[in-house]
């Protein structure tokens, strides 16, 4: 039998891997949850039929979300992650002995459970002691915050269905409120290349702009994700990615990366120009 | 009716496109060349079915290959470029006043031919006054040539048929000979993710290695090549292309370029770890 996953790109572009089988299905009060075992990316985690995590290509992913902020700044203690019920995004961050406390906001605690039978390798640290995980809608969580976190991590799904409101400038107003004077806001930003993503990414970067006293925007290579170019929001008070990141301190922790490293924390902020124009250009 | 023009990345990942319709088709003496007309890429030259080039991105990797070399080293007089038929390399290159040659040697006439009909927005600087094009294989050409060129940009199609020959030490070591005292050496380096061609990308690195003095790789965010993650690879005797770079004579030629700048000239060569891993492990 052949079975193949597809996920349009675009009205015009698909990308299809093989699959063996579907090991799970779903739909739960938010959305339809997928679980797919594939030869070339091991399993696949799908949520409303669109790519989240594969077992092969997720550590990229996971690795700059969480990295490039830690690396910033060391010193983080108080962390809040919205969404990543996949558990990637926690199981990067237990790896510093510094943090105290990760509070996960995750609106759909099916997510988890699915994630804690099927994706073991990502969500093998969820019952970490550190971890509190609350179910609830992120945009809720986050408004009566204040002065709380050091870092907020926005490991979101796109900008539609219920990753919709983790867009919006009301979010990110109450993300800076919830960040102390250190903090640092990284989320999922998107693709500069179809036209479909870029949007969200300039209407992402326009409103954090307005909010946040430094923002900045780096890149990655995800083959699994349309045009394998993705985009992470860097936002802060205080620290500058680039002036205020020691390379030594970071490499002194020992953590081992796949993809991550203290050249690279330098070199993904490089963009390309149409990427700089479209960052900088006005939003209709 | 609906049309999709499908390139298997691997034996379960393929990349499909939403055709308007074929606009030319034919069988040279050396490999199938077909023009397909799309709305999302525009036109799509292809050669035995493998993606070459579209209008729409065609832009990433001709600015890499070009003025990465070119930015490294302003002097550069004399060029030799291998493949290159839908000439997208030659019209960079034309773009720098101070080079006084272009040798363009094709296999494929009808390459040529057909990319000048069908893409001449790529191919539109083929007929300029510097450059003269010989038809001929291109591991041949070089064998006879001692210190004549300043670069050499190899803009090959992957090692498998027609340009198999483009990826082997002899090839390398003439490609030494020909070159001057300051000779640059860029190739195009296959991708690193898909292990296909990871192990093409880590044999033409080895090869490399051994003959050149100084030997990186840099990448690109190229959406229609497998994975979307391509790499170059940067030899030269004398060049280092991050020590020797002079960012601002680069840009006080006032080359306009949508993929290409002096900060990504940097931050491209900055690679993930695990490619780094694979660069520096053996070839069995």
């Amino acid at each position: 039998m052949e079975l193949w996953y597809t996920e349009k790109h675009t009205e015009d572009v698909k990308l299809s891997i093989r699959i063996d089988r579907e090991l799970y299905s779903e739909e739960s009060e938010f959305q339809r949850i997928d679980i797919l075992e594939s030869k070339e990316f091991g399993r696949i985690f799908t949520l409303d039929g669109l790519m989240m995590v594969t077992e092969k290509d997720e550590f990229i992913y996971h690795d700059m979300i969480v990295h490039v902020p830690m690396a910033t700044n060391p010193n983080i203690k108080n962390v809040l992650v919205i969404g990543a019920g996949d558990g990637g995004t926690i199981r990067e961050l237990t790896r510093y002995k510094s943090i105290e406390k990760i509070d996960m906001v995750e609106i759909d605690e099916r997510v988890v459970e699915v994630c804690k039978k099927y994706l073991p390798k990502t969500a093998c640290k969820l019952d970490e002691e550190r971890v509190n995980i609350v179910y609830e809608d992120g945009l809720r969580f986050v408004r009566n915050k204040e002065n709380e976190y050091d870092l907020i991590i926005v490991d979101s799904t796109d900008p539609f269905g219920p990753g919709e409101g983790l867009f919006t400038k009301e979010f990110y107003g109450n993300c800076y409120k919830a960040l102390s004077e250190e903090g640092i806001l990284v989320n999922q930003h998107e693709s500069p290349y179809y036209e479909y993503y870029s949007r969200s990414m300039k209407d992402a970067h326009k409103k954090i702009q307005g909010i946040f006293e430094i923002h900045k925007v780096y890149q990655a290579h995800i083959p699994t994700y349309p045009s394998g170019h993705w985009l992470f929001g860097f936002a802060s008070k205080k620290y500058d990615p680039i002036k205020d990141f020691d390379a030594r301190s970071w490499e002194n922790l020992g953590i081992k990366t796949k993809y991550y490293n203290t050249e690279l924390h330098v070199g993904c902020f490089a963009l390309p120009t149409y990427v700089n124009e479209l960052l900088e250009g006005d939003t209709e």
